[in-house]
């Protein structure tokens, strides 16, 4: 097998060279490279490691926490060890809001208590809690046709987040905006508080908590997620007229907001360092679970892509840089800031690629771009570069959704990516108590290593600029 | 179409009636009121409405909970409602354990609550906690190995539960036995507290509870299961060298026995009433789902499968009796009490059934006697009669487990059978908080009545007492 390695990769390596030029596709200039770097990350890399620290021995990270106050400064020891260059941290502001002790507790017909998450921003009950009857609405239409019938009452939002399936993907987009606004339209209808079913397909009792906004309420009542069992339960009752009361109690408030940071770290290029592809994931996450998935894991497979190249000695023409954005949850304070910040070197900014889906089997990539021409030539060239990693599964590129993070640097210049995964099983644990490490398969997390390394090793050295094609468009490196 | 049915159902008929002599297979003699009884009860029966009344109306319900009496006083109400005959409590004396507020806190590496559930019958901590080192071993051999290592410390068992595969069926037979006697055993090697990790093979961070004994131990050692998660974190850290001390506060105590009572309705036999077949579940459950599947499905089952019968007025030869055991859960006190109770007349017990693996799809029925000869023609003669079953899906009879409650009437007289049903999921809800109403598919609740009340019918009007064959064996029935 030996010899026959060595010919292949003597034939590779020669297709490589030749392959030097303008005309040759980015597919066959890069096989030899994104092999090696496949194989690379795939035999051997840090990235479960450093996961496990992450979860286990820091765990809770939400904005204004000591444990995300420890996890950014982990990550950047971390990048450190590993021998990355321009390692550092960049000023944030972020929120501080803290959940307290809060329960949900029905008194009718029977005192059981509910399974219950306060959501992050929430104001908090009096200490005695609200005590009010539950009324049940599926959707905005039906909140409006209860006319005066949600005042003094606690309304819940009832609306099923549809199970994944395969033609439709997750169902998390078509029911989570009453996570969001839920509190504010309850309000405006004099409810005294409002309760969300879970955004979630499929539950074991494990309510889901997520951010949620005023917006211009004039009166700002308290909100908090249920389980889907006891939001089902709850409709039930209310169907058959049965009369239900709950008392919430939440101890949330809202602190003075805190300094954090985004944490950098650099491969920095070797003939254009200016030219810049981000790749990154969010480092804080909500206090409920240990954020393996969202994003414990985007964040490591960004740290260990870069720790790959720089093992196999593999830089690139520009510079690959690291980005762990603080506050994504409940504030993106650490996106809008990195736009901010970065708003100069901008245009130099190639690509910028989130995995912020989860780490499950990597799947491929959205491609978003102002320029449309451009975010077309930029899925074209992905296209040619994701054929290079069947060996890892199917895989495709299209125009779609980046990542919330890299949103704030949405423009003509910047190519925003995100690194998608299988998602049937990601919705299960999101926000929730259950997003811990064992959720994570280390196998499948070596694989977004796989192909974030590689890609982003590609990208940061194709003579194209990704979006342009020599010939076609100017090609602005030097 | 009807003119077609009316001529298959008068040839059935015919065949019926011929098949009235002791040379026609059981097949041949009740294929009819086998498919009457299935239609009637997929086409109607109200097994959800009275397991909804049971879930979200009364919910918890352990031994010594007023829950639990709630349960067994609408019970005997609502067989009463349905027209049953001698509906009756028959008086248990059953113990009375509390779990009062308990939490397992990690102090090291990183303070973060764990999920928990105290297990049943487990003294408390004092008010302050326990606070000790956890070591982590997965049996009884490690424990050994561990020699002193164990003194003043908690020992977590982490032993995970098999997952469900359709060879070996769920593996919580062979891994329960930590939460039974893991205490017992630590406490024996001078541990101040015992952790089981949960028995479930699925979990979103969701601990399970269940029963635990002390046996001989000097000393009693307080008893709690972790959610896999945590187990599995406690696990990883320990293996890493990494110190890990928890506080467990448990406010759990044994207060005196109640009293309570099993649930019992009866269908009067026209012709030979005194001889029984019982059918049942157990009306207790556990103090944090809902007791859905574990074992309210199983309770709800039998209630409607004689209400099946009297609504098509199909009055068998023998008495149909529905028992609902109290207090499976932490003692089988209802269980031992009926086959004390009912000593006498045990030899009248054609045969007993207990649903009691959840309401999932019925798959069968596994059979259990002391007369081995009376056993192997009893798995015979229900592999006749689940035959008429097939319209719902495939069935098995063979020898093998009952049902807890039912093992004290175990005997060469009575035949114990178990309803079963397909397994794949039970564990996963199993003795935790997501035992939910949802969990149930009504259409497949109407199945196990389908089967149960086709079964007991047939059970109760064959000439041939199960387990004995005319010409074979003495038929004893007048």
């Amino acid at each position: 097998m030996r010899t026959i390695t060595v010919v292949v990769w003597a034939s590779l390596v020669a297709t490589s060279q030749a392959a030097d030029t303008k005309k040759a596709s980015i597919a066959a200039q890069y096989a030899v490279d994104a092999q090696r770097i496949i194989d690379a990350a795939l035999a051997s890399n840090d990235a479960y490691a450093k996961l496990q620290h992450l979860c286990d021995e820091i765990g809770y990270r939400l904005s204004g926490s000591p444990g995300l106050d420890e996890a950014i400064h982990w990550a950047a020891g971390a990048m450190r060890a590993d021998g990355q260059e321009n390692v550092r941290l960049e000023p944030v502001t972020v929120p501080h809001w803290e959940r307290g002790s809060e329960s949900l507790m029905m008194n009718e017909p029977k005192r059981v208590p509910l399974a219950m998450l306060g959501l992050g921003g929430s104001v908090s009950t009096p200490p005695e809690g609200i005590t009010a009857e539950v009324v049940v609405v599926a959707d905005e239409g039906e909140l409006d046709t209860l006319g005066d019938g949600a005042r003094g009452k606690i309304v819940l939002f009832n609306n099923p987040m549809p199970p994944y399936d395969p033609t439709h993907g997750a169902g998390y987009g078509r029911t989570v905006r009453f996570r969001g606004k839920g509190a504010r339209i309850a309000s405006e209808k004099g409810a005294v508080a409002c309760l969300v079913r879970s955004v979630t397909a499929r539950s074991y009792r494990s309510p889901h908590t997520g951010g949620m906004g005023y917006g211009d309420a004039k009166v700002k009542i308290p909100a908090a997620a249920v389980s889907t069992e006891d939001a089902d339960m709850l409709a039930r009752l209310s169907a058959r007229g049965v009369p239900v009361t709950v008392t919430l109690k939440m101890e949330a408030r809202t602190l003075d907001p805190k300094q954090s940071a985004n944490v950098v770290g650099e491969l920095v290029g070797r003939t254009n360092p200016e030219e810049i592809v981000v790749i990154g994931g969010h480092i804080d996450a909500w206090d409920v679970g240990h954020g393996a998935h969202d994003d414990g894991g985007g964040c490591v497979t960004a740290m260990e892509a870069i720790n790959v190249l720089r093992r196999l000695n593999m830089i690139p023409r520009r510079t690959i840089r690291v980005v762990l954005w603080t506050n994504e949850e409940n504030g993106l304070g650490g996106g809008k800031q990195y736009a901010k910040d970065h708003a100069d070197e901008l245009a130099n900014h190639v690509a910028a690629i989130e995995s912020d889906s989860g780490s499950f089997r990597p799947t491929g990539y959205g491609i978003d771009c102002v320029d449309e021409t451009r975010e077309s030539i930029a899925a074209e060239q992905m296209r040619e570069i994701i054929d290079l990693f069947t060996s890892i599964g199917p895989m495709h590129a299209r125009p779609g959704h980046s990542g919330a993070d890299i949103g704030p640097m949405k423009s003509a210049e910047v190519i925003l990516m995100g690194h998608e995964v299988e998602e049937s099983r990601y919705f299960d644990y999101h926000h929730s108590r259950a997003d811990t490490l064992d959720k994570v398969d280390p196998a499948e997390l070596s694989q977004n290593v796989a192909v974030m390394a590689a890609t982003a090793y590609i990208l940061a050295d194709m003579p194209d600029r990704l979006g342009t094609r020599s010939g076609r468009q100017q090609y602005n490196a030097p």
